[in-house]
């Protein structure tokens, strides 16, 4: 198993998402400022993983004071949109320090930063064992992920990919088919690499084919991560998650979501109050900086979002919630 | 309007459209094998363009006689498995050469390859106007496509893409969304070069947006090429269509196929007998020539099939036929 970052000697480590796998690239971070550009520019990416990466964002900043930690607590939380992990990270550090003395700040938000850190970790570990569970021993099932929803996007042993690792453990596994997950291809090069190290049997398609999978047999469960989760149960998550939870439906096939209460969001009533980050077109018009389609305009959202009526099961690591027990 | 091939002084000269945009690079063919060696490396691709361009392949056989002629009308129709039109050329031109003496060969089969080259780019006008007359006059609609069936697929208009350009014409056209079609991008490079070059608005989306930008309600149709349409009206288009297919349902929008007779084939009573093509795993673990994911399975089909009850209509030069008037 890898993991995303570390904190160490003041610094926080993160491994460069962006060039994996073919380089294993660390970026150290002595700046909140050097944490929100590298999730802004998704060199640490996942919902999870972004807000552990706030966190210690905050410890960088402590070390010049009170102002200067809400100061930057802005800066992260506005590094990107759609993920709420982001803005409860912040809150949750700014909370736990609010009442400490500044020369206590580098302690207390090293402290807040580690128990998120763990806290996710155990997170992934009991929704693995929950989300098995909704998997009936004596057979081998054949799953569908998309993007990337493991370790490197959580810290832990993922969301979606710790109840895949959790059903291989328990010989309930047949195979894990992947979308490589346009435009920046989390699943080809992050999930791909997740699963080889992890010796778990996988094999890639292209977004296209899911459909076309599923009609012929293949999938028996479809299980993904989330970015946001409103109140009534609907889920933002990488864009194509919307797509697959109705080509799910149309052929019986369950939907499943694995996220933390950290994803949850009490504030936004229902999936179209959740913003929808756009990103640079020439994602789309490009692959790893090789460009496609020279000139001709493209639209580029990063998510969209499954509602609540689509999804089987949300997995948390306190329960299953149906989708059909959505408040409205 | 660009040609895909033309033929000059006992050559078939093919436009090499695995490296558009970026590169317009032709191949000189002099013998059958140059052409399906061009056919099946998809230097040549669509279904009618690579009718065509068999019929033309044996042209260049013809010179060395009915025998050979013989031998290389196998290895063109072997070239690709799916698309019945290259079956159908090579068919057409041995029959129209029966009973035509040896020194009669080269001008006879000539004439037939470029008479072929001729229907089909009159088909492609009369499924524009055809096509055309299924989106009623006095507003402008926004359409999807996939793949390439313009130009570069067919030798005329386009099928798909032609319904597409005459829209555009009557000003009844408002934007075309065009997925990239992963693997090998044939919208983000094909379709986006021809379009952009007849000036018609359009957006470029990856394959996995589909469901989104239908969701979002910018969609108002999908319209699609094909590559065999079965007895029963099941049809076989690059893969991803079937996908496309289920979501168009799902969101009560139409979905077109614009086909010629040509691709229609009689011999093949349902989807299920059609050939689906599985292309080197590499070409989805890479992008043109850049690996993103280097050692990890992966699943190639090139196709996949559209069944007749989730086609809105067939658009050919004859006629429109409803999805729901199949056989069976």
């Amino acid at each position: 198993m890898i993991s995303p970052f570390y904190y160490k000697d003041h610094t926080f480590f993160i491994l460069d998402q962006r060039r994996l796998p073919l380089e294993e690239t660390w970026i150290g971070c002595t700046c909140a400022d050097d944490v929100a550009l590298a999730i802004r520019t998704l060199a640490v990416r996942g919902a999870p993983a972004i807000g552990i990466a706030a966190a210690y964002g905050l410890v960088l900043a402590s070390r010049k004071g009170r102002e200067h930690v809400e100061h930057c607590a802005r800066t992260l939380k506005e590094a990107r949109p759609t993920a709420v992990n982001l803005a409860w990270a912040v809150g949750r550090c700014l909370e736990a320090v609010r009442d400490a003395a500044d020369s206590d700040l580098p302690d207390r938000l090293l402290h807040e930063a580690s128990v998120i850190w763990q806290e996710e970790t155990a997170a992934n570990e009991s929704m693995a064992r929950l989300g098995s569970s909704l998997f009936a021993p004596g057979r081998r099932y054949s799953v569908l992920t998309h993007c990337n929803a493991g370790s490197l996007a959580t810290g832990g042993i993922g969301t979606a990919v710790g109840v895949i690792r959790r059903l291989h453990e328990e010989g309930k596994l047949a195979m894990v088919y992947m979308d490589e997950t346009r435009p920046l291809l989390q699943g080809a090069r992050i999930t791909a690499y997740e699963l080889t190290k992890a010796g778990i049997p996988s094999t890639l398609i292209t977004d296209s084919m899911a459909g076309w999978v599923m009609k012929l047999g293949k999938i028996d469960a479809v299980i993904v991560g989330a970015d946001r989760i409103a109140r009534n149960l609907d889920a933002a998550n990488k864009v194509g998650s919307y797509g697959l939870s109705v080509l799910a439906r149309a052929h019986g096939i369950p939907f499943f979501i694995a996220a933390p209460r950290s994803t949850f969001d009490p504030d936004t009533p229902t999936g179209e109050g959740i913003p929808i980050e756009e990103r640079d077109p020439l994602e789309v018009r490009s692959f790893q900086g090789h460009v496609s389609a020279p000139e001709v305009p493209a639209f580029n959202p990063a998510f969209d979002v499954v509602p609540h009526r689509l999804i089987t099961a949300i997995i948390t690591e306190e329960s299953i919630i149906c989708g059909h027990e959505s408040p409205d």
